[in-house]
């Protein structure tokens, strides 16, 4: 993920587009990506949703929408000092506590 | 990313989750994550958003909603098979060829 | 709606809340409260969906979701001076037009 | 709104829109149109964000936004028996008691 943060810092910088990136609009314009990728879904009947990545076209675009979910994702975890990994990482243990497994039966069947 | 994906994976699975994991729903859930992140900043100024790290609390709170983003995100391309860091490798290079660089001054100086 | 935008313009005036009142964070806080809706339906079956308001401990949260949702617009357009109900009733003519009803048998039937 | 919420219900309904406007999938579209009009707004300051009824066209754009939002709220109410109106009213009544009015110098003054 270092390697694609590098590029799309690069990408912006020589753009100018660093001024725009506060993370304010970053995290909007990632909310406004993940809206996107709704938008692809919300007529879509759960079994319809499983099925997108068979129309060339639709999948082309779902795999799209990803990147820009991702690119702003990572350039706002850039400009902010966030590790997203090891945020995602820390987050999963922390949710091991939370939702701890459920007692199954041969967990608990004698030895 | 991979490891992740495997760990977010066993997580659900583990709680009998996966049924709930349509492509539908962990798009509304993305996008959910995506609002929370937003709700931080939402009153700030462009240059408060920026000083949000500085406070340990906003700063846990920022690092959970990116956890969320990034797990919600994982598991959607797990489950429908796509390859997030590909995506976004194929998406820069299709935004240098749409986005190309200004002529420079220095690019065109004369031999 | 006029009274309603009228409360709140006070409610927030009489609060001093109307200096981060800018379009840019209201739109914001308008997307996190509409997210705060689909949140409540995100892992439901489409048939669970329809059965939110016979309980009411979720009943009451999505009415207060709603409200949320119809503050910030309000609030929005009064602040940039859009009257909502006139832009809906020229959206609807509009899309009379760009989705014309399909000439139906009985509409078509000889005289 | 009623007469505004009985065109939408008519529109539908003709072009046999009903069976997809579940509940779920009217808050996700909700969603997706709150998102576009923060689409308008992602690169804006705060200035430039109070000065966007000033362009033709993106006024234009704004309204045409502010009437999906509100064509999408109205629809989801119709769908559960929710009275919009009367969800916000009820809803400002509760924030009067949850933010009261800090006692001001002129309410406390000695008569």
């Amino acid at each position: 993920m270092r390697v694609l943060q590098r590029r799309l810092a690069d990408f912006a910088a020589a753009r100018r587009w660093l001024p725009y990136h506060t993370p304010k609009n970053l995290v909007a314009a990632l909310s406004v990506e993940a809206a996107e990728l709704v938008e692809i879904f919300q007529w879509l009947t759960p079994e319809e949703s499983a099925q997108v990545m068979d129309s060339p076209g639709t999948a082309a675009r779902v795999e799209d929408e990803v990147a820009d979910v991702l690119a702003y994702l990572l350039q706002f975890c850039q400009t902010l000092g966030i590790d997203p990994a090891a945020a995602l990482s820390a987050k999963i243990e922390r949710n091991e506590k939370r939702f701890p497994l459920p007692d199954t039966p041969d967990r608990h069947s004698p030895e």
